[in-house]
């Protein structure tokens, strides 16, 4: 099971390399066949190519995210981070939850957000 | 699906009726064959008399638990929530994840806390 301070600082990571518009750091913190559901509710997709695609248009649209607290650990092999996401003519507060592998890699990426936590 | 007003709604009871001692408020938002996971990682507990004792001993404990971000919905059947929760001698940074069914009672919590996110 990975550590606490590695899942913590794979999250923290996440926030500093989406807000740096560097989409190899953030899908290279997934594994290959990893799940992301966004938000939960939602089909979701899966795969290195769906991750890649779905980072560039995060990114291309212009996402940047705020972390609201502090990033949380669990006992077990998930680590969640309540976070604002601003992009031009949008925000959308969200609580991700994610679920690591033993290699430390995120296998499961679930973003809870409803359509009331978007603010146009 | 229960309505994100309805999710919210619950969860902000959940807050308010803890910081009252009010046990019986808190349980009736469950299901009776839920399932709690309080840290993420321990084995859950589940049914009604297990979750009663578990409110009952954190009432007991004196715990007070404050919101540090406004609660989440999603697209789906779960609510999610980012707080801290004062108990004498220690603050606990967590984040819950309420599943929800279509009765609109709490079937599933999942409380997002390492042993990092405790200060004594």
């Amino acid at each position: 099971m990975p550590s606490q301070d590695h899942m913590k600082q794979a999250l923290q990571t996440y926030v500093d390399a989406l807000n740096a518009a560097d989409a190899a750091t953030v899908t290279g913190l997934y594994a290959d066949d990893a799940v992301i559901e966004d938000p939960v509710g939602h089909p979701p997709i899966s795969g290195r190519a769906a991750i890649e695609e779905f980072y560039a248009n995060a990114i291309a649209g212009g996402a940047k995210l705020t972390l609201d607290a502090p990033i949380r650990g669990s006992h077990g092999d998930r680590a969640a981070m309540a976070f604002t996401v601003d992009v031009p003519g949008m925000r959308v507060h969200a609580i991700d939850v994610m679920t690591f592998d033993a290699e430390g890699k995120i296998v499961r990426m679930e973003a809870h957000w409803g359509p009331d936590d978007i603010e146009t």
